[in-house]
């Protein structure tokens, strides 16, 4: 297993947000193709912004943290049907660990939430992953709607989850790349 | 306390949506403001669409139910600064009750998909209903955007979830009515 990290959100040419994932030791990485409430709930986890009233995944890990759970890891384990399949880890009170079967967009937004892991089997990353720092170069069709190579080379460098862009970064030859 | 079932959902001039909720035994009700995601699932949830992936609300019920845990219940119990404030009642494994701190649309969501009985303190209610039954007669500058009074008694009385249509229900005399 590889663990792995977000490196960044973007929005491809059909308004679907995209989530990247980078391993730590190497500069590949593979995009997950996520619903918009979770790319939005990913981005507000990600800035550290608090509300006032307990949002949908606060409340999950509130209800996880009152009955004496806690997550150990998420692991994005299989693709079906173009899909990525994922688990969380749970450790309930008495300290046997559970496995409860979960969108990785989900175990994203929680992992950043409540600081756990993220694995992804070699397997699946093999299957998957691109040469991030290639990017720029190697995928000139694939960069911006309007930008420019080195407008998207930086863009997955400084990548901002703030400020949603239009940007794309799906491989029309490499089927693999597009998982939602 | 009242308890209190979901009578349908619009969207007010502001595209915010809007969650009737009516007691059983009363033609009063009272709409509570709620999110554009929290809406989507309600609907998703009153329609009883399956999806292949679990989503963030059957998560979040798969955990509850991994850990031995049951949602007995929630309640409205009080508003604060415009908001309405909910608890959920869990049942844990060693029969132990615990509450936690909610929102109204979260817990109508999960409500629908598990069937527990949502209340709401009768304060609350006294503070925040109106007659459903007079909606058309008793406020005909609070109806629909291109619609007339006839229209909006229709979709109050026939609403269906499937198709949010931009109705609004707003009092402006009465801020009560106001409450997100």
């Amino acid at each position: 297993m590889l663990k792995v990290r977000i490196r960044g959100l973007a929005i491809d040419q059909t308004n679907t947000p995209v989530v990247i994932l980078e391993t730590e030791k190497s500069d590949k990485g593979f995009g997950i193709w996520i619903g918009r409430f979770e790319a939005e709930s990913l981005a507000i986890a990600v800035s550290g912004k608090e509300f006032p009233r307990p949002l949908t995944y606060d409340l999950l890990l509130n209800c996880l943290t009152s009955l004496g759970a806690t997550i150990e890891k998420a692991i994005i384990h299989s693709i079906e049907d173009d899909v990525y399949h994922a688990s969380l880890y749970l450790t309930k009170e008495n300290g046997e660990t559970i496995t409860i079967d979960a969108r990785p967009s989900d175990c994203l937004v929680l992992a950043v939430k409540s600081s756990f892991p993220i694995y992804v089997e070699e397997e699946v990353f093999e299957q998957s992953a691109i040469d991030l720092q290639k990017l720029g170069e190697d995928y000139p069709e694939h960069t911006t709607k309007k930008g420019n190579n080195e407008e998207f080379k930086q863009f997955i460098e400084n990548i901002q989850v703030e400020d949603f862009k239009r940007y794309l970064r799906r491989k029309d030859d490499d089927s693999d790349e597009d998982k939602t």
